[in-house]
């Protein structure tokens, strides 16, 4: 048996069962082995951003890792931005980067590098795998280091002769899956003298507690002490709409989110970091909490977020659970807008849709519509790193084949990694991509002005603009098999979006805006 | 003064006059001050791999640097596959890379990463700079490092705060560019008699030893003893046709380099590493040379080429310099080839030409056959890194205005950063693409047949096939604002490629093979 078997045999022993792939020369035992037994999917990606950004998307819907198959240095170069965003998601994904033959890298051919290094600032986990006979417990490893609470990056470099030497047959490791650490209970203490006290609480959520469960929970803690909740702004998966706790999310503007704050004297955090400014703005603090705000963090990553709420909740006495109610709007017509598109978006959603919400300077105008919509899961930008919605909503669809998946991308974005749009095609993943069409960084021109350029020159101009040429999404789209539709209006919205939510497969709506 | 007004300063001081950018909030500072002084011109790119592509293209064509500007950690590693290419081209270059404000780090913000970490394997020199007082000598130092022979990736990393900072007013720092150092004597004197020897010697070449000045002294070494020229498989820049010395390329498949080395006594480097397979296979060496084959490296990167082969030449008495006459073929006629398509190009290719070549297993085909075409450059994928075909056009359009750039692309390696096609449409850069659709990643195909791989499986195929759906080159073309055409044979390749090297700005053509 060659290496590049046991290690697929360990993924397989172990349910890792999706594989996003770009693979080059040096990975072609491990490709080749992906067919040796029955059980993994190889999904090809012609980007590994792609790659990388659906096996979070895989990852955020199923909890399960996904693995991705790439391709020396240059390769795992290339998929780190979003990693950096699956880093922040607090994903478990298995990276398998080939390398050269280790008596091969002193002779350093056109295409060694440190990919360890590269691996390190975006991975929790990184190892080279010595020889074929160590396979076996360094995927082992991999996989536990991967799921490993709250879950990980774990970065496996696969030298190409410790994948196709032969190394003795094992019956593969099967890994426990570690359980999250329970919260400490003088921290719980403390959060709860805060939510009794009377004086303004704000409750920061992500990770598990942004669950149904976790928000049912937080409602409860809410109801009973008249905290504000908020899902923190690069949330990795609110669960939302009709029957579940609503929940707002933080704002990204600092001011928005300073104001947000304003008064509270005891921030809770469950599974959620301190809010802090995206950017540091001149003149403006870096922490946004106020002056004299007690932070509480009763479940930092890797704690049981489920068990600090319940444990909250019992202690407050909350014992209601207000759920949102269905409150569908009617569709938006006239003029074509962010806010028309996402009162459509909430009259339309259907029952267990995926949001991928990579709308950047659109997003605030379609999270808040579609508070009451028919149940769903609203996936954001994490780590804000821009690229990661076409990956995303790859990855949800392949993870969740009997769910819709709708991508609301900013078109600045959406260039970043459009690739993923033939992977869609190839694997028929039922994504609808709605491209906010703005034809420019609109939140780059936005930033100009707060940051006080209001009469930016030649060269900043041509770097927040992306129209001259405009961008012919439909077009492009198709140019890699994705059907599409333009909509200048909303009533061409409207037609367009029922008709892509009714068909199965891929398709893109270009919303100008 | 402002710390990015200085930057901006000191680059302009410095003939720094091209900027491919990318930026983000935390480069806007940066971004402005590029309009603070007439001199630089950004180049708005849609993807961080598009930015140091072309900043690659543009040095090989000026010698010079230019900058990118580039978004924190994660902008930087969306540019790090095509920096490999660079740093393996030996190409200055200045990456200024955006950070948080230096007081905003610690709260760690969701784009928060180890940007030094992330730059290190891909440059030569990396700094973060501490403060607004301290950026005139730091980018004085950047320049000077990239322009330190042969030539290096100079990272500058800067924080927002040093960039909206005040600093006292300073004349800008004048950096001297250093000379290369001179060959080692002895090592020459070797060189020189194992030349003289009467056994079989190959010349391998690289850097400005493959420039026009550097092919006539390798022509009268080669003319005098014998020798075999080669030009390294990677070469930065390859200046041939007619008027010139022809030189082959090394081969990329291990059977044919071993083969071409077979009996070799001698291999003298100039500007080129040694002979090495670009990748480790199982039972074939790393080291191509034959045993007992002794190495002679007369001119490791940093040392004089030139004066090595003007020595060398002297040295072995080489008076006559035999240079190519020009030979063009008939256009090719019939089925639409890679061949064909070479023959072509030989006829048509305009003198003054720059050949992008990331035609990877289609570039065989094109090289041997432009031999003898009017004189023009060739430049190749140094570091094996796909993905570098049309960033390098970019570049190479903006150093060069004034010649057509014609950009041999695999369609798979051009996935990668096919948003270059939009900044050529913005920057009406000069250049036709020329896509070898083979709806494949036809190198992987004919490397798992290389390996013993004759039946693929299930997840073998689907990874090495980019078909299903096909590509619709000339429709992600146009979407992106670049006319093109689509051939299926060669009577409509070539009146493609009449028309578009008759006419000015981006085109792109599509062959079907």
């Amino acid at each position: 048996m060659i290496g590049a078997e046991i290690l697929v045999g360990t993924l397989v022993a172990n349910g890792v069962d999706a594989c996003f792939a770009n693979p080059g020369t040096s990975e072609l035992h491990a490709l080749a082995a992906f067919d040796s037994r029955p059980g993994v999917r190889c999904v090809p990606t012609l980007f590994e951003g792609v790659a990388t950004g659906a096996a979070d998307g895989y990852a955020r819907m199923t909890g399960k890792p996904a693995a991705t198959l790439l391709h020396l240095g240059p390769g795992l170069a290339n998929g780190l931005a979003n990693l950096h965003n699956a880093k922040r998601a607090r994903v478990p994904m298995i990276n398998i980067v080939g390398d050269h033959a280790t008596w091969h890298r002193h002779v350093d051919a056109p295409l060694t590098s440190d990919v360890a290094a590269l691996a390190a600032p975006m991975s929790a986990w990184v190892r080279a795998v010595p020889d074929a006979a160590s396979i076996a417990a360094d995927t082992a490893d991999a996989i536990r280091a991967a799921l490993t609470p709250p879950g990980g990056i774990a970065t496996l470099i696969l030298p190409s002769d410790s994948s196709w030497d032969d190394a003795p047959a094992v019956e593969p490791i099967r890994v426990d899956t570690p359980a999250p650490a329970a919260p400490d209970e003088g921290a719980l203490r403390g959060a709860a003298e805060a939510l009794r006290g009377g004086q303004r609480v704000v409750v920061m959520l992500n990770g598990a507690a942004t669950t149904e469960a976790g928000l049912a929970l937080a409602g409860r803690i809410a109801a009973a002490t008249g905290a504000k909740l908020y899902a923190h702004t690069g949330a990795t998966r609110i669960t939302r709409g009709a029957g579940r706790v609503p929940v707002e999310r933080f704002p990204y503007p600092i001011d928005l989110g300073l104001a947000a704050l304003a008064g509270a004297a005891h921030i809770v955090l469950i599974g959620a970091t301190e809010p802090v400014g995206f950017f540091g703005y001149p003149g403006k603090p870096s922490r946004l909490a106020p002056e004299g705000c007690r932070i509480h963090n009763v479940a930092p990553p890797g704690i049981d977020a489920l068990a600090a709420l319940g444990w909250l909740a019992d202690a407050v006495g909350g014992n209601g659970t207000p759920v949102q109610t269905l409150d569908l709007p009617e569709l938006a017509t006239g003029a074509l807008t962010a806010d028309a598109v996402g009162q459509s978006l909430a009259a339309l959603l259907p029952e267990g849709a995926i949001v991928v919400d990579e709308a950047i300077s659109s997003s605030p105008m379609t999270y808040g519509p579609c508070t009451g919509a028919r149940p769903h899961d609203w996936l954001t930008i994490t780590g804000g790193s821009i690229g990661i919605g076409m990956p995303l909503a790859l990855g949800a669809a392949i993870a969740c084949p009997d769910r819709k998946v709708v991508n609301l991308q900013a078109d600045g974005s959406g260039m970043y990694t459009l690739q993923a749009l033939w992977s869609q095609a190839r694997e028929r993943a039922d994504v609808v991509t709605v491209v906010f069409a703005n034809r420019r960084y609109g939140i780059l021109q936005w930033e100009l002005g707060n940051l006080g350029f209001t009469e930016p020159g030649r060269n900043a101009r041509a770097c927040t603009d992306i129209g001259n040429p405009d961008l012919d999404w439909v077009g492009i789209a198709h140019g890699m098999g994705v059907e599409g539709g333009r909509a200048t209006d909303m009533a061409e919205f409207n037609r367009l979006l029922e008709a892509a939510l009714r068909q199965r497969g891929p398709f893109l709506i270009e919303a100008i805006i």
